[in-house]
């Protein structure tokens, strides 16, 4: 197959098309979240407590949401009024502030993430299996290159391989938020309950 | 090729690099644009005006930019006390409020532009073209599932065709835009000055 080479319109659409679908995205998952008290931010905040495993420590979870310590230091504030998560020490490090999600930010994170991920499956049918998996893998490849822009010198295997392990906690995570119409939930027979 | 049905993982890396991809794609962004005094929002807001051609309504404006009219009001006032666009009334429509680039504006959105484009391409060239003309033509799938979804029963085939009839500016835009080392602007003999 040739393709023709329109680079500044490709470079503009996907441009435009990213800012777009996220855009849109986020909007749709406003509405979602919104449904459970939570904004968008704040179920993040509890989603990246839940994949690093508790306590976490703030500057973990600013990392993995990818955004600035400080900016996440003033949702987490907004968090703990509501009493989505508290503050704790870390027991290694005595220094440094921890979080852990109260009862009250479980039994809304777990609705969200069932209502969020009811969501995403929907919006993602239209694609073929295959074309997901490209898609996430092209994804993947553009965020491991953003990074690159953003700290020159990063080492990005080295940040691959912590993400790899953490998957303990995201197979966890999977067990228990698996939708019961997945082929995953349906071995486990049924959606499991977390012990707390 | 046989692909391995994992519907969740997917689902979930999915969504998290969505969030990933787009919140370090600002970033950078916000980097780049800021250096031509610009924030990310005001950068969208010029370019919509270029594409949707002057005199454009501030609501117009707002769907480009798939925001709320309100929130599109706000960035608004900020770039008209920073001298970036001025309020004029439509000429057809004297009761709609119509938004005009100044020169303080245009003088900024070029060099933002261009860096912007170089950016982008930058951030694009590990994948093939054939690679980004999936993932391009994917996302855009991907945005109007999103925007039937918040627009239950919207025409998304009216929509796209609204979207081809802004060609003509896409085209006089590219042609203003284009940089020097794609192959439309060596054919066009480098870049060429609009009119002002």
């Amino acid at each position: 197959m040739t393709v023709k080479s329109e680079p500044e319109n490709l470079t503009l659409r996907f441009w435009r098309l990213m800012y777009q679908t996220y855009t849109l995205l986020k909007r749709c998952e406003d509405q979602i979240f919104g449904e459970y008290g939570l904004t968008t931010e704040q179920y993040g905040v509890l989603v990246s407590i839940e994949y690093l495993g508790e306590p976490a420590k703030v500057t973990d979870v600013a990392r993995w949401l990818e955004r600035s310590t400080n900016s996440v230091s003033m949702i987490i504030d907004r968090m703990v009024k509501a009493g989505l998560v508290k503050r704790v020490r870390d027991r290694k490090d005595r220094r440094a502030v921890c979080l852990s999600i109260t009862s009250k930010g479980e039994n809304a994170l777990k609705p969200a993430t069932l209502g969020g991920l009811e969501f995403i499956q929907k919006i993602l049918s239209p694609l073929s299996s295959e074309d997901r998996r490209t898609f996430v893998s092209q994804l993947e490849t553009l965020k491991y290159d953003l990074l690159s822009y953003l700290n020159p010198g990063v080492d990005t295997e080295k940040v691959k391989r912590n993400e790899l392990e953490k998957k303990a906690n995201l197979r966890k995570w999977l067990d228990l938020y698996a939708l019961p119409s997945t082929p995953g939930a349906r071995r486990q027979g049924g959606r499991k309950k977390k012990a707390m």
